[in-house]
């Protein structure tokens, strides 16, 4: 018989939850008590929320709890390497349905340990409630080394504008399980396969989390978290540093050229407007939840390992723009969480 | 025409979201990036957080916008007061259902100002997401100012056992509006009538929040926010310190005297088992989410301001417990989320 969440009480689902959850050095005080205590050396801390919802932000029958919890953390680890942090506590809210099975639970934690086990981030507390559907919501906390935050607002005409991690690969994934081209078990952990990549990287997004810290490290002007989309989330850069933002095409085409078995499979399918041919390069420039990292750097800066330049900050004609090769893009800007 | 969350996008809903919300010292860079950062003066920081899922703990046609602002962060500060500490941060989720009055979110945002507003907490960062019901979770951060987190461990023989704060107000609440006898309207704010402290505890609980860090300046050996029942969450400084929680009735009936309005106003439809003349001590001794402290200090410690003596720490017998007068409590021990 499957044991269920109504079965256990709360004390009972902790009892198999929270030794499954990563552990950290930063922890002073961990679960069990009111709150948890954590390390903040420098006399600072970085926080940031996301939520994910069922039916929003994930489907129950294409992740499982463990792409749930990779994917919860990973999104929010990403935010701390946004600032040029470190990411060194989480805290977990979960909601769920009284039928729930607890091996869901289980790999949920398993998921969150797994994401931030290079990371040294622990998990330090949480709630477990009940819910009508799956809810996560996950507080994430870092450390900025003693050095100031890397800000949206600090980009300037003449630096280099780079990137690092993947670009449209949770689309893609995205689009292959939609147009049921891929099944999720072809981005199951260990899955070999040419769609392996993309249904993996829509299923666990795995965030360049080194690169954040490492371009704060460098020098960098302003980051963030590319999370929305290429496009809009350079526009959000582009809006609070009061400049525009140009992407060289070009140094584009070999995060298109990653797409291009995606876009291939899909090719039999692609027959809505805005598909076929261009589809690769509008993943790169309009899909989210890769979470890579956007950055600028003065001019002349050696880049971090990890970023790759693919683009320039210019002066603002009129109000702060994005553009390719020095022209309006050809694509959407991202998508609305409530419109979408 | 009713403005709607669907009606705006993001940053239209955050523009009115955003400017509502509190404002703190410890805050070095508030909402609008990747993350935020707060200061940790000693450090450390303390951490926590907590869900809340509409019709789980809170009802659409019970609690307003407002009402859900208050609770969600009441019940969050209370958390850092229990270990000792003063709140600085919260960072709060919200997911929403997108036919949901825009003036809703404004009055959620009201609500947590208004439950921050003697405490120096800010609201620093948060995600605002689509669902299918309403979902808050909030994390809290706060500042131990130096001293040690008072735990849930530190009870030892002899202690005094005291409490900060109302006892069953929330309960009694609940119960006045269950059976019909009270309306939401009778608990608003500023509503005046024999049964409004009770609805409004229910609605919108006022932890004692400067009882918290008095307490851990006053020596408290151990501490815990009752938020499942004054007997559950007793038990849990027994288990957690090892040692028997003796109540002492004669001290427990100012709390009970305080709940005898509602009693009386209950006692025509008072029929069910353990209803009737016992139902004021029920609440005192099972009713939860009140958020009062329950700590324990020396023998001989003066109790800071706002703590009542209401028992004695012993040595356990055997499995540590707690006894009222010396004897098993004769209701039951509070209740549990997935259960109830």
């Amino acid at each position: 018989m499957t044991l269920r969440v109504r079965d256990l009480d709360e004390s009972g689902l902790l009892a198999r939850f929270v030794p499954l959850l990563p552990t950290g050095a930063a922890t002073l005080v961990g679960p069990g008590d009111d709150a948890a205590v954590v390390a903040a050396p420098d006399g600072r801390y970085v926080v940031s929320t996301d939520v994910l919802v069922q039916d929003f932000h994930f489907r129950r029958h294409w992740s499982t709890g463990y792409d749930v919890g990779v994917r919860a953390a990973a999104q929010n680890l990403a935010d701390v390497a946004a600032m040029g942090g470190r990411p060194t506590a989480l805290v977990v809210g979960l909601a769920m349905p009284a039928d729930l099975e607890v091996t869901w639970v289980e790999e949920f934690a398993r998921g969150l340990a797994d994401a931030c086990e290079t990371t040294g981030a622990a998990v330090v507390g949480g709630d477990l409630s009940g819910g009508s559907v799956l809810m996560v919501s996950v507080a994430v906390h870092g450390d900025l080394g003693g050095r100031p935050p890397v800000l949206r607002s600090g980009a300037r005409p003449g630096d280099v504008v780079a990137h690092a991690g993947v670009r449209g690969f949770s689309a893609a994934g995205f689009a292959l399980l939609d147009a049921g081209v891929a099944e999720p078990s072809a981005g199951a952990p260990g899955a070999e396969g040419a769609l392996a990549p993309y249904v993996a990287g829509f299923l666990r997004p795995a965030p360049p989390l080194d690169a954040g810290p490492a371009a704060g490290a460098g020098g960098a002007t302003a980051m963030l978290d590319v999370s929305d989309g290429l496009l809009r989330d350079a526009g959000r850069v582009a809006t609070a540093s009061g400049v525009d933002i140009d992407l060289d095409a070009e140094a584009l085409e070999p995060y298109a050229a990653a797409l291009a078995t995606a876009a291939d499979a899909l090719a039999p399918v692609a027959d809505a407007p805005g598909r076929g041919a261009g589809r690769a390069l509008e993943w790169v420039l309009s899909g989210g939840e890769d979470h890579g990292l956007l950055a600028t750097f003065p001019p002349g800066a050696a880049l971090p390992d990890g970023f790759r330049r693919i683009g320039t900050v210019r002066a603002p004609a009129g109000a702060p723009r994005v553009t390719l090769d020095g022209a309006e893009p050809a694509v959407g800007p991202g998508w609305d969480h409530f419109r979408a």
